[in-house]
């Protein structure tokens, strides 16, 4: 494992900051009892554990009240209590071709057994949303909007604030995918007329695996996508009513959520538009260092354009896979190639039958490490 | 936090043994990347991570395949999976009232949404299960027969052999809950004739909070309770079919999964038989010491009866909340105390006004501990 160039934070971020782990120890040994079921001292700790996080997430996403931020065991999971916690029989959804399995996956399996519609709003070559159609099917009443903040394979990004003023207008409920922006983007839930906002904590926020969240707009209610037990009102066969409670039924990652506080704590002090800036110059760099090479087909936003630390390109004649392999062995550089996951987004950028070459930044990547990054595709493509 | 004598290993097992942090550290440090979305060698160890946990569950609960052995966010994620997985409209379920509100409560939920009608078996004083009632519900034809193998609240174990055997004979799937039997009971999947077992990683199993699991017998298929992306078929608008996969979309907690596989091994070595000894002696040490105690009034199997590591009780005329705020404030005494998430064997002991206090052992509990609790309650009761 030595000196390997980590090219693959859209997946996960790696190393996280060093404060991260020693979070995790000091949960371990100090707080790992189970949150909110006990009065004991250790369980006490725990719960301020949770607190804590919550405190800090809710002041990077502008949201008033730190009980509306939910935890769950990923984005995937977040989505998955939004999606199915919201639509009923016959609902018709307003969703984009950029969507990740995570939210067409639970959309295609409601389309299956309570009848909902969705509709995919294009995107064109460089990730950028097809407006008109939005509006116009947004004028078809949708109960529900949602959007990836960006792409996970084009690393476009949407404009979330227009869509959530369209989508509050048309009377839907509005959810946002901040999988690949969430400590990378500002987002503030007010203003992006946000309802519910999905993030993962082991990627753009540098917490661990295991932890994600959703923030619920204090005006939602939700049947909850877990029922059980709760530390609270145990004796009644429904949920609990209050928030976070009613959506956190089981015990949670305590130790996980205490290094994701230390992440968010990071992108915080750093600030997420410095991260932004950090990681934009460095797509830049890379795009510059690929864009002549024979063959290259570089997907996304054109050069110059926003975009989050997201490289993807094929070329052509070569299997992406292969290529992945080959900077991974001989050069000691992880990226991710083949589907990601977003076939819809394949298909807009037709890379649907050959898959993608995947390169993403993150907070701590270098310069240095994009320049090997390049160097080993001019040899790779020689 | 100096010497707390921490008597909540219902609750969560603390401290674990020291090879979980040192697995989560090196987890952390070498393999932390996103298992199965990528081919880069600190993928490829991220999922070599998961394979060598489900390997060591496997072993455990005489799984063949490791692939049966489906990761979660904890027990109750692993419940609700199996339980509105496997129902359908109009089912007849026969469930106990020693369950855990992680089985109660989406049981409940399926009673008000898909019209499920559910039979809670009684128990006895001691938790026993009353075997005649078992019988004559399974001549119903239940679909799905459920129970814990242990009362988190009495301690009692039912005889999961003897009902899974019944409950394959009637024809119903048998889905048991581990949380508070898995690495203390044996559990073997095949010989009790289980379709699905839920645990926790973070109880008996000694690893971190946020993990748990589902063993789903290769008979039996499920609809997913999380439906996303797996970095497997993302071609598709559903989820694979190969296990497991079609359970496990979104990104797992692999650190705390390689904190999990220490603590298995740990539990594998000692052996679920020793640990079950040591703690019940413990057991009958403590019950020893607090069975003559002015107004007490023990919970559970009788003295030198088989029980897992749980000691409930109520003080006649006490509150039991006071009585262990006192135990962790003048003490050092972590317990919990009120209702314990299973209202239904409250009701059956006559604790559903009072609540009780409980106090449970793990693996590493110590006499003098139990000699600590058992002088502290003389004194408060005095």
């Amino acid at each position: 494992m030595n000196e390997v160039v980590y090219l693959d934070h859209a997946a996960t971020s790696w190393p996280k900051p060093p404060g991260v782990l020693a979070a995790m120890q000091k949960a371990m040994e100090e707080a790992a009892a189970n949150p909110g079921r006990g009065s004991h001292q250790m369980a006490v700790q725990a719960s301020r554990v949770l607190f804590e996080t919550r405190r800090v997430l809710a002041q990077l996403f502008r949201v008033k009240n730190p009980n509306n931020i939910i935890f769950t065991h990923n984005t995937t999971q977040a989505l998955n209590m939004a999606i199915k916690g919201i639509l009923k029989s016959g609902d018709y959804v307003v969703a984009t071709m950029i969507e990740h399995n995570s939210v067409r996956r639970p959309l295609e399996y409601l389309m299956r057994t309570l009848d909902i519609q969705v509709d995919y709003i294009g995107v064109n070559d460089q990730g950028e949303l097809d407006m008109q159609q939005l509006e116009a099917c947004l004028s078809k009443n949708p109960s529900l909007v949602v959007c990836s903040h960006s792409s996970n394979l084009l690393g476009s990004i949407l404009p979330i604030q227009r869509i959530g003023e369209l989508a509050r207008s048309s009377g839907a409920v509005f959810l946002v995918d901040a999988a690949q922006s969430a400590g990378v983007l500002d987002i503030d839930v007010e203003s992006c007329c946000i309802d519910m906002l999905a993030f993962p904590g082991h990627k753009g926020l540098l917490g661990p695996q295991g932890t994600g969240g959703l923030y619920l707009s204090p005006e939602i209610e939700l049947e909850p996508l877990i029922h059980g037990g709760t530390g609270s009102q145990s004796e009644e066969k429904e949920m609990p009513s209050v928030r976070p409670d009613r959506y956190e039924a089981g015990t949670l990652n305590t130790v996980g959520i205490a290094g994701l506080r230390a992440g968010v704590e990071y992108v915080l002090k750093e600030t997420p538009q410095q991260i932004y800036e950090h990681e934009w110059a460095l797509t830049q760099m890379m795009i510059d260092g690929l864009k002549g090479l024979p063959g290259m087909n570089l997907l996304g936003p054109a050069q110059g354009k926003e975009r989050t630390g997201i490289v993807a390109f094929t070329i052509e004649g070569r299997d992406s896979t292969e290529i992945a392999f080959r900077l991974d062995r001989q050069y000691g550089i992880a990226v991710r190639a083949g589907m990601h996951c977003t076939p819809l987004a394949h298909y807009a950028v037709r890379t649907d039958k050959t898959g993608a070459v995947r390169a993403s930044v993150g907070a701590n990547s270098t310069e240095q490490e994009v320049q090997r990054m390049v160097e080993a595709m001019r040899e790779l493509v020689r």
